[in-house]
């Protein structure tokens, strides 16, 4: 999983069908968890809120985990971190 | 997902079977969202036109989560964003 | 998916039985779709020769899409790009 | 698989039941096994201490490989270098 | 795939169950083949020496290609190239 810190969000009114209901968050990765990519964009399965840290499973995980296994879902925030300050 | 602007497109005339039908669509990624590549082909599960700012998913997510488990597909335009201009 | 040109391929006598009868392709990638990885090793899944582009699928696409589930293949090339002087 | 040191944990008191349990482990990846990317944050299925050098694994192996085949799990430390001191 | 040259090993006492009878090589990948990660360890699926350059497998294609499905493995060493000179 990366740390990122939620910065906003995204909205597709026409999407996959399977995608109907979720909210697309822009994460933004904790600078020693991101590589030259900065963001990502993750399907929320806590209820985060912008500028909370949180943690973000990404691939296979992040469907198979969150009970859509068979949506286009390749990235999900599992968890918000108690204090994400240390990880700047 | 990350989140890309169409830029154009790919015709391949011998394809695995499975791609038949397909559009294969230049996806140029936003900023923040690319690393070193700054772009993918992604399968067009939506109708996204060039210029649209669309969601991909990547990976496994690609080819499940648009009712083509078994085809060669590693990237997928999920949905359009209604606003991207905020992204670049 | 992404682009690339095919420049060469690889011989390995020895190796895991399921990939006994393919070929092993050096595959270039298109500039803006390369990180600072610039070749990946592909199955030719439609038989491409040296100086082609082509689409390559990554991930469990390649060996799920390509009817050899459960072989060690992590890439595959599975369109031959009809004109790909553009993405140069 | 890659090589890291332990160097710290993050609490998510709030997090995908699935992951109820776990412990999360911030894992400094060595220097030739990491790109841009310095850390990674991974569950712990071994009793990994900080400071210590470990495996990690990635991607489905880490769910499928620990026994939680449907937890938003991407990363997993799977064994203990028994010393890592020559892959600094 | 990707191409690279096994440069040494590593050894876990600790480690998980499914992982036992493995050997941990590191492979150092070949220059246009690796990103900013120079190094990956790869279980051995041949029988590779030291020096030797050797074909990687990454992903679910590790696991499932070398008949560990449910190891915690996301690379492995699945082919010895007979001649990689030309490819450093």
């Amino acid at each position: 999983m990366i740390a990122g810190k939620v910065v906003g969000s995204v909205v597709a009114t026409r999407k996959n069908d399977k995608l109907v209901g979720n909210k697309f968050m822009i994460v933004e990765l904790v600078g020693k968890m991101s590589g030259d990519a900065k963001q990502v964009i993750a399907i929320d399965n806590i209820g985060a809120g912008i500028g909370e840290y949180v943690l973000v499973a990404q691939g296979s995980a992040a469907r198979v985990g969150c009970n859509m296994a068979d949506a286009p879902v390749d990235a999900a925030i599992v968890g918000i971190i108690d204090d994400g300050t240390g990880l700047e």
